[in-house]
C-alpha cells in the first residue's frame, strides 16, 4: 500500500528541484548580480569595487598599446602608480610582469585584475583563497554573495550599502590587502592591511589588537623590524593579524575560527572545535607556554559562555512581549521588507540569530533594536576585546549589556502594562507607516 | 505723493546705520574682545591662545637683551626649545631668523609672534591664510571670531569654552600647525599636524582619514617617505590632509569646500559646486582615473541625500511637537540665553540649521537634544566618514541616524499624549528654572 | 565615678581588636587570596597574573639545568624569546643574567619572576615602586588588593573580572611595562608602555595623550628620536607619558598625584596640594613659561569645579528621589550583594563616592546606572581631557554630563510620579530579583 503512492512524493521533488533551479536562474537575470539580482540595480562606482561584473573600461584613448607606451603616458598623468610598479617585485623580476599582462593592451577594453588575473601566477595564495568558501560565512571568499547580495542590503538605502560594498569587494579583487600597485606582501604582513576594512562595530579588530600588550609592542618597534621575513616563529617580536590567523602566509583564513564571530553561541568542545583550538595553542606557542595558550582560551570560552547569558536574558523578556503581542510598534504597522513576500502577508517580530538576523538591521520597534544593538555590537565588541587582549573592551561591553539588559526589562514592563491598558489603539500608526524616509526608499532603490 | 516723503525712512536708515556702528563700537569695547566682547571677560590663559589681544610679558628679566644673551640663557632653563630653533631653517639660513626678530629684545615687552610677525617673511602663506576669509564660515582665519566669540558660547561656562579655544587659536597664532620652535613644513605636510585640533564629534577627521585606505598607507610606510618634497603628483604613495586640502602647499584651505562641512545640505548642482568639484576631481585624478573621482564625489552626494531625508523627517516631527505647544519643557519653561534680550521676552524652541544654530548646544530639552545629536554628531560623523573613505563611519552613524529618528518620534508621541492629558501643569517647573548648576552659570560666566 | 568604668570600654576595644585580627586572618585563609579570599577562588590564569601567588611550573621537563641548556632547547621551542634576552642588556652585561637568574634551575620547580625577583638588582626602582602606597590608592602597587580583591568585584562574573586582573597584575610583576625578554628602559619610556592598560573608559589616557598636541609630535617624530637618553629636560621635543609622570625615571608614579583621578572633588588650595602643584610647574617649565603652566593648571581646577557643580546637581537629585523612596526597583527589590551581609538586611541605595564606590558598579537602577556613568565615565573623561589637552574630549564629555544631567532630572520627575499613583504594587518585583542572569552569577562566583 506505501509503495503505491510512493511516485507522488518523488514527482513533486522532482518538479520542485527543476522549479528551484528556473527560479534561481531568473533571479539571477536582473540588472544586479547574485541571487538578489533582480531586486537592486549597480552603482556606477560598483564598476571599481566588483569589476568581474561591471568594469567599464575609459574610452578616452584607442589603440593596442605596449608596455613602453603605458609608462611614457603614464609618468606624466600618474606618476605616483608607476613610482609604486618600478618599486614592486613587479618590474624587478627576470620576465617583469607589464601594465598588460593585468590590464590587457587594447586601452577602449582594458580591466581590471580580478584574483583570477593574479591567481594565473600566484595559484597556491588564490586556491588558498577559494578553500575558504568550504568552512562558510564568514569568509573572504563569500563576503559579496553572503552579506551583501542579501536581502536586508537590498533594502537599505543604497548610498549606505555602498559603505558595505567597499570592504565586501575583497572577495572581488586582491589590492584591499595589497595595494597598487607595489602589492607587496612585507605590506600585507603587518596589521594596517587588515584594519582598513576591520575595524569598528561590529568587528573592532583595528581597536582591540592596537590597544593589546601585543599591539602597542607592535606600535613601539614595528618600524624597525625586517618585514620581508616570513611569518614564522622567531621572526618578529609580536604577532600581528596575519601572523595569528595565516600561519605561514596561508591565504585561507578561516581555518583555524571557532567563534563564528561571537554572533551565535558555539560549543567549544565538538571534536572539530578541539582540533581548531589545537591549532591555535601551536600557534600561540610560537612565544608562550602551551598551557597558558589553553587557559587564554578557556578565559574566552567563560567570557563567551557570559555573555550569551545576559543575550539570553534578554531575548527570553522580548520573546514574552511578543507572547503577549506587546510590541510597539508591531510588526503588522511597520513597513515590511520589499524582498520578503512572506514578510509581507505574515509580519511577525524575529528575535535573535536563528530566526533571522537580517530583520534585525533596520525598520524595528525600539526594543528590538536595543536588543541587536546589544548583541551586534556590545556582545561582539566583548567578543573582539577577549579573543585578542583588549580588556578594556571586555569590562566596557560587558557594563554596557548589564546595562541594556536593564532597560529592557524596564521597556519591557512599559509595553506590557501600555498593552493591557490598550493605548495603542489611538496611536496614529501613520507615523510609521510612511513619511519621507519610507517614501524615499521605496522610490530610491 | 510717494516722492514728498521719501526722507522719511531715508533719515530712518541713515540713523540705523550710524546707530548700529555705536552699538558695535561699544559692544566691542568690553574686557572680552570682539563683537560680544561686553559679554565675558578674558581668561588668564588666553594670553597664550590669543596673544594679540590678551599675551603680557613676564617681569622675571629686565633689559634688552642680544640673541647671545637669550641662548645662553634659555640653553639652561630650556634647552628644548633651543634645540628646536638650532634644527630648524630659522638658524641655518644665511641670514638667521633669531629670537628677537620674532619675539622683541626688550624682555618685560617681550611679545608671542602673530600671524602678521611670521607674514611679514612669509608673505604668500599669510596672504593666501587671510583669503580664507572670503569664503566664509568654517575657516581658520575666522575660528576666534565666528565661532568662540559667538552667542552660545558666552552662555557657556568658561571652563569648557577654553576647551575650544585651544583650537580655535588657530586664527591668532602659526604653531597650531608648525610646532615651535622648529616650524617645520615637512611636519605640517604630516597628518599629524592637523589632527591634534581635528578631531572627536562633530568633526572626527582624525579618525576617519586613519581608518580610510589612504590613512592606512600613510601609517605603514608614512615614516620612509621623503617629507621635505612638496605636496605634488608622484612625491608621495597616498595623500594626507593637506595634499588633498592644500594642493601643493597653498595655505588657503577652503578654495575646495563645497559641502560646507555637512552642517547643511547644498545644492551639489550650483555652478559654482561644479567649479569646486572639478578643483576635487582634478586633485584625485593625481593618481585615480578621473571618472572613478566623479564617481566617488557623486556617492557622497548620495550619501549626503540620504542624510538629509532622515534630518527633515526629524525637523518635521520636532515642528509638529512645536505646533501643539508640546515640548517639555517648554522654552518659557527653561533660562534664557543670557546675551540673548530677545529670547528672554519671546521664547521660542528652535528647531534646525536655519532657525539659529546656537539654540541647540544646551539647555534644550531631552527631544531637542536628541535631534541635536543626531544632526551635529551622527551627521557630520557619517559626512566625514563618506568623504574620507572610512565606511565604518558611515555604517555606524547612518544606524544612529535611524535609531535617532525612531527615539524621536516614539518620543514626540510620548509628549503629544502628555499635552493631551496635561500632565505638566502639575510639574515642579522649578528643576528646570532653579538648581546649583544654573546658580554656578549665572554667576560665573 | 568615671574613672572606675574606663576599664569596660579599653577591655572592649582590646577585645575588638584581637577580634579584628583573627577575622581578617580568617578570612585571607580561604582559596584566593587578600582580604576577601573566602569570597572568591582563584582562575587557572591568575597563575600568569598574580604569580607569587597561583604560578605552577609545568611539569613536563625534569632535571636541574643549566643555562646553556635552556638556551639550546628555547632556541627551537620558542626562538622568539631568545631573541629578546639576546637583544637586552641582560645578556650583554659582563656578568650576564641568565634564565636560572630570574626563574630557578629546577624546571619543574620554575617560577615567574616577581617584583622582589627583578628588584634584587634594581633596588632603588623597586623601593619607589613599593612607596607607592603611602599614597593611598590609586597607586600601580596596590593595585591587585585595593581594587580587584575587593566586594565589588567579588560579586561580578568571573570571566568580567579576569579582564580587570590583566591590567591590575601591574603589582604583581615587571613585564606589564618592560616586556619580556628584553626588559628595555628605552620601550618603557614611550607612552606605549603605559597605554596598554591606561586606555578605555574610565581612564581614557591613550585617548587624551595622543590626541593632545604632546602625543601628535610624539606621533610624528617620535620614531627618530633617541630613546637611550633619560628622561630629563632638553632630551625629547615633546613629553611622553613617562616623562610626566615619572620625572627622571622615578618608579613612585604617584609622587605628583593631586587630582585623585578625578573621582572625588579636592580642595586645589591645601598646603599639601600646593607642594604638588609646585612640582607640577617644575615639570611644565622643562619647556614652557612658569606662569603658563600655572594657568593650565588652573583651567583644569576650573574644569573640576565645573564637573563637579553637575555631579551635585545629579547626586541632589537622587537624594531627593530616596527621600521619597522612589527609586525603582528599591534596593529591597534587587539581588543583594553576596558580600555585604549588611546590605541583605538594611538594603539601601547608595549615591556618590562617599557612600560607597563599590554600589555603583552594577545591580543598580537605571537612574543610579545613568548617574554612575555620568560620574564615572563621562566625569573622568572630561578630567582626562583636560589633565592632558584633548579639548575635543572636554568639550564631548561635558555635553554627554549635560545630558545625563536631564535625562536624571526628567527620569527623576517620572519616578516621583510612579510613587505617588502606587504604580510599583502591581509590578512583577521577580523580574529583578530572579533570572538566568542571577542565578548564573550566583552559582558561578
Amino acid at each position: 500500500m506505501r509503495s503505491r503512492y510512493m511516485w507522488i512524493p518523488l514527482i513533486l521533488v522532482i518538479i520542485a528541484i527543476v522549479a528551484g533551479f528556473q527560479y534561481i536562474d531568473w533571479r539571477q537575470s536582473g540588472t544586479g548580480a547574485g541571487l538578489y539580482s533582480h531586486d537592486w540595480s549597480p552603482d556606477p562606482i560598483q564598476r571599481y569595487w566588483d569589476p568581474v561584473n561591471f568594469y567599464k573600461a575609459p574610452d578616452t584613448i584607442q589603440g593596442v598599446l605596449e608596455m613602453a607606451q603605458c609608462i611614457q603616458c603614464h609618468e606624466a598623468i600618474t606618476p605616483g602608480i608607476v613610482n609604486d610598479w618600478k618599486a614592486s617585485r613587479h618590474s624587478q623580476a627576470t620576465e617583469a610582469v607589464t601594465c598588460p599582462d593585468c590590464h590587457g593592451s587594447d586601452h577602449e577594453q582594458l580591466h581590471l585584475p580580478t584574483p583570477e588575473v593574479c591567481g594565473s601566477c600566484h595559484t597556491k595564495q588564490h586556491t588558498e583563497f577559494l578553500d575558504e568558501a568550504r568552512h562558510g560565512f564568514p569568509s573572504h571568499v563569500l563576503a559579496m554573495d553572503r552579506a551583501v547580495d542579501a536581502p536586508h542590503f537590498v533594502d537599505k538605502p543604497k548610498a549606505e550599502v555602498q559603505s558595505c560594498v567597499q570592504c565586501h569587494s575583497v572577495a572581488t579583487k586582491c589590492d584591499s590587502c595589497h595595494t597598487r600597485h607595489r602589492f607587496s606582501a612585507a605590506e600585507a604582513r603587518r596589521s594596517e592591511a587588515c584594519i582598513t576594512c576591520h575595524s569598528g562595530p561590529p568587528h573592532p579588530d583595528d581597536e582591540t589588537y592596537f590597544s593589546s600588550a601585543h599591539g602597542q609592542i607592535y606600535l613601539q618597534e614595528g618600524d624597525e623590524w625586517d618585514w620581508s621575513k616570513p611569518l614564522q616563529k622567531g621572526n618578529y617580536k609580536a604577532p600581528t593579524c596575519a601572523y595569528c590567523h595565516m600561519d605561514e602566509g596561508r591565504h585561507q583564513v578561516t581555518e583555524k575560527s571557532m567563534w563564528k564571530f561571537g554572533i551565535k553561541e558555539i560549543n567549544p568542545n565538538t571534536s572539530s572545535n578541539k582540533v581548531l583550538r589545537e591549532r591555535w595553542v601551536k600557534r600561540c606557542t610560537d612565544c608562550h607556554e602551551p598551557q597558558q595558550a589553553r587557559q587564554w582560551l578557556k578565559e574566552l570560552d567563560l567570557e563567551r559562555k557570559s555573555a550569551w547569558k545576559k543575550l539570553y536574558s534578554a531575548e527570553s523578556i522580548l520573546r514574552s512581549v511578543r507572547f503577549n503581542d506587546a510590541f510597539f510598534p508591531a510588526a503588522g504597522d511597520r513597513p515590511t521588507y520589499p524582498s520578503s513576500t512572506w514578510d509581507r502577508y505574515f509580519p511577525r517580530e524575529r528575535i535573535g540569530f536563528y530566526e533571522g538576523q537580517a530583520s534585525a538591521f533596520y525598520n524595528v520597534s525600539p526594543i528590538e533594536r536595543d536588543y541587536f544593538e546589544m548583541w551586534y555590537f556590545e556582545n561582539l565588541g566583548a567578543y573582539k576585546g577577549a579573543a585578542h587582549g583588549d580588556k578594556s573592551m571586555v569590562t566596557k561591553n560587558h557594563e554596557a549589556m548589564d546595562n541594556s539588559l536593564q532597560q529592557i526589562k524596564q521597556h519591557a514592563e512599559t509595553l506590557l502594562k501600555r498593552k493591557d491598558t490598550e493605548a495603542d489603539k489611538t496611536t496614529n500608526k501613520k507615523l510609521w507607516l510612511e513619511g519621507e524616509y519610507t517614501e524615499f526608499n521605496r522610490e530610491n532603490n
